[in-house]
């Protein structure tokens, strides 16, 4: 590569937000690191035992407090042990792009969160809290949310069919309806055993059934060989990138905020974040002008930019992008041949505005141009199990739809996801639940729509209670919950803060989110791990968590921080 | 990088089993080709419905038939559609690293089995079989096995907790054992819901399980901080890969004939394949002088070997290494300073020799040298629930237990796992059956055991009559079964066969395995797909399928093959 174009393509680079590299630390107990250079045996030679390198552990998992001064101390012991032993491996010498991938989301401070859990669990006293709020992630059931009872009831079948020799018992013993032993036997014979690998990209008949709820979600057709069951959809976003990403030119515009799944697999692939600014002051709406400057400047830098991210409805914003914003967006993906990626996986967290989808959008721009210029946007759309009112991450299920995809194309994608064998069946199961409930009329409709409405209007009033906290605290500043399961506030600290944060080698958000949860157990994460606008700073927190007492705990921590740093 | 170096990565990689690229091929239906130029519209206009490109599926998946000469044209149509659209993604530009990966055991042939299949199912009537038996991949449950019953009642009461409201129902009525429902209760107490993300890394409370299985299987400690779960085992060596290559000169020491997992992860990674022989007249064990000369060789070219996996017992070849022989790799592995990455999916699936982990070995040296000169040698080793008798792998579960790695690598491989977020969580359950399974006296041993035995017992059988069958066939050699769920026997085929593959532009091995499936409905994977010695065919079967029709229908093709190319 020219001497020109690298420069030039470390400086795109640099333009990322720096999520912070420095928010990950390591999640290993303090006293594996003990004795742990080599060359001098840990092995207590007469039993084959071991020193505690070795050490069998049955207690619950520690992990070692990264407060500033013990972080850096830490680095410097592996450090010097990584230097001094003979292993093959080290820091300095395995895969770089692996290495300067950045995702806080797990990252320092959900370590450290983990461990305050672990030293509550054990009793330990000296702790200003009792538990804690995990309101990094959107982890629904590991906070409050039941699952869908007649989802899992599918599935208590399909794990153990053996039950359906009992369908007497089942339903009037159990409370199965009908329709939940008719689907179990639907799914056993059009999909088989939930222990048996599926095609790889995922049971035919499954992916017929997303195919009629594309068809009636968006009013447009949909080919269910286009549709590609994956392990949620990061492992989706993860087999696009790995064909669209070609070399280190390859460039993906991604938005700034951003669930940092992209920058992170980005960075893996050693190919080109071409970031593009939300506008906070359009309610995270995507600016297409801001858009056009950075695909230029990107351009100029000699990044061949391929495709554009798009997060609807947002995250870490929960903004719901208008049918105009989209429209825009497919018109300039149309001029400047870029693959639209558009990440969908929140479509059902919507409480302000509507869900657009973008495959309806681009059916009705081709629909309304017969001279068939839009037929050549290529267009990939994830959704995904883990959010909405399923919330069932655990068991890994998504899909993506292709969109006017090159044949060949697909080929590849297929051998792609072949190498990895296929999606988690029983994930996929719940996929084909989710797009496929119980309609008006059949037995568990009733249950099912409760439940359901249940859990959308929960959130939105948590989402509006946090709101309304955020709203009386100095300094913050935060639109009305928009959707997905986050809130996404301004935070203006003083100058103080800033300096204290400084020295302490973190950002100010960094350092306010360490505080806030060393105060009050509630983990969330820094404006940083998912970039921000220069000079602005933000934490973005879920709103799933029940009760009030812990956003009354922000509340105080809030003020007693800004009278300590004002 | 120095042109030298280049050619001489060119000639190492050149190395390489030529594994069929061409075995691979399309699975799209051919009427989705149809009128997909790019620039007509393929919309009507007055509907937004589509004309056939966008046509929804409801019939069974048809899979295009590749006979060859059909194969041909279908590329060159694609072909010719490709160059004339303004798709921005096209064969020729995406991620060469990917388009270079082979993975045939789920490419052409395996496609065209399914075809037949979907033909079979629709009364096609001209097909000369009456069924199609997939023995090209180890899917145990797709064929006879039946999964395990404790392990399948545990995971339903996982999936619907509320059936834990009714024990007395569950005990009286269905048949579940206390035990079953002690250890759900055990999983939702430390796991929690499976609809939750866990730990990246996996369930602190599984992972200590699969520690106290290590110790009791290896006679050794073993540290749970040090287990990753995975979805399977091939994510956990997708995951080591990552870490472990650096740029295009890390070079990793791979079996011949393997499991093209491991070519096609090194493809896509950019990364160097160091291919070594294994020995056909060793029963397949490694000679560690042929390891040494690959060894030297890649060297002297410029490649940085760092790892040497190891597939024990083998696949495709079913052979257990003896201690010897792993004492032989290990010490090379210390010498040379290679990362040691042990395959062991297959340690219960063992029928001639026994199972020895790389670790124990390992151990027992560094108890043997107290001057610690083992110590660095760093391990991996990888396990998962898809083989053995468990023969879950829709469930894609999995882990891999990193010994003597340096822990600011293990914090990379943590962050790396946690981009995806975690493995699936009832998958990582099965991880925990399986390594705790029902112990002598328990309510639920008796019929484990019985299960257990019995698709033991099974496997065995029926790779005994296989390889009965085998020896009765002209030209055709194969060894006694040894293990994992394969024979892989050497095919002597008449120069005859050779001169029409090469007409058809197939090496002779695709060439019988086509036949046999045409003739057959039998699937088989040809050893080209896996790498042979130069010279040698051989073609990869599993022995899951019940019955013995399907043997005896191989014999009778083989006969007539034979007759007509003799």
């Amino acid at each position: 590569m020219a001497a020109g174009l690298s420069n030039a393509l470390k400086t795109a680079r640099h333009r990322l937000p720096s999520a912070a590299v420095r928010n990950y630390s390591i999640p290993v107990q303090q006293s594996a690191w003990g004795p742990a250079t080599c060359g001098a045996s840990g092995l207590d030679s007469s039993s084959g035992r071991a020193a505690p390198l070795f050490k069998s552990h049955n207690t619950p998992p520690v992990i070692h407090s990264f407060t500033q001064q013990t972080r850096f101390q830490s680095f410097t012991q592996i450090r010097k042990m990584s230097s001094s032993n003979s292993r093959r491996l080290n820091i300095d010498n395995i895969n770089p792009h692996v290495r300067a991938a950045k995702y806080a989301v797990r990252g320092e401070l959900a370590v450290k969160s983990e461990e305050f859990r672990a030293a509550l669990l054990r009793g330990t006293s000296d702790i200003p809290f009792s538990q804690v709020i995990s309101a990094n992630i959107g982890n629904p059931q590991q906070l409050d949310q039941k699952p869908i009872t007649f989802f899992r009831q599918v599935l208590s079948l399909l794990e153990n069919p053996l039950l359906l020799e009992h369908e007497d018992v089942l339903i009037n013993h159990l409370g199965y309806k009908t329709d939940v032993i008719e689907r179990a036997k639907w799914f056993l014979k059009n999909v088989g055993s939930v222990g048996a690998y599926s095609a790889s990209n995922g049971a035919p008949a499954i992916r017929q059934h997303i195919a009629e709820f594309l068809e009636r979600r968006d009013g447009f057709p949909a080919n269910w060989q286009d549709i590609y069951l994956s392990a949620g959809a990061s492992s989706g976003v993860n087999t696009l990138l790995h064909i669209i990403c070609a070399d280190e030119k390859s460039g993906i515009l991604v938005p700034i905020p951003q669930y940092p799944l992209y920058t992170a697999s980005l960075s893996i692939l050693n190919a080109t974040c071409v970031p593009y600014l939300l506008d906070e002051s359009k309610n995270w709406g995507t600016d297409i002008n801001t858009i056009k400057e950075s695909y230029q400047k990107a351009k100029d830098a000699g990044v061949d930019t391929r495709a554009i991210v798009i997060i609807n409805p947002g995250n870490p914003t929960g903004a719901s992008l208008s049918e105009e914003d989209i429209r825009a967006v497919l018109e300039f993906a149309r001029q400047e041949r870029l693959v639209v990626l558009a990440d969908e996986v929140y479509q059902t967290n919507v409480f302000i505005g509507e869900f657009i989808s973008f495959k309806r959008v681009l059916r009705q721009l081709q629909k309304e141009n017969p001279d068939g210029k839009y037929d050549c946007v290529e267009l990939a759309s994830l959704h995904s199990i883990s959010k909405g009112m399923v919330g069932e991450c655990g068991h890994r299920g998504g899909y993506f739809e292709l969109v006017n995809f090159d044949p060949e194309v697909q080929a590849e994608i297929y051998k792609f996801v072949s190498i990895m064998l296929c999606a988690p069946v029983i994930g996929q199961c719940l996929v084909e639940l989710m797009v496929n409930p119980p309609k008006p009329g059949e037995p568990s409709y009733e249950l099912y729509e409760k439940e359901y409405r249940g859990i959308y209007e929960g959130m939105r009033e948590r989402a509006n209670a946090l709101h309304k906290a955020f709203e009386q605290m100095e300094g913050v500043e935060c639109g009305a919950p928009q959707g997905a399961m986050y809130l996404f506030p301004t935070i203006n600290l003083p100058p103080k803060a800033a300096e204290a944060a400084a020295k302490e080698g973190r950002t100010p958000d960094e350092f306010y989110c360490m505080k806030l949860l060393e105060a009050t157990g509630v983990c969330v994460v820094p404006g940083s791990g998912f970039g921000q606008k220069e000079g602005s700073l933000h934490f973005r927190t879920t709103f799933l968590a029940p009760g009030t007492e812990w956003v009354g705990s922000i509340v105080k921590f809030h003020k007693e921080f800004m009278d300590q740093y004002r």
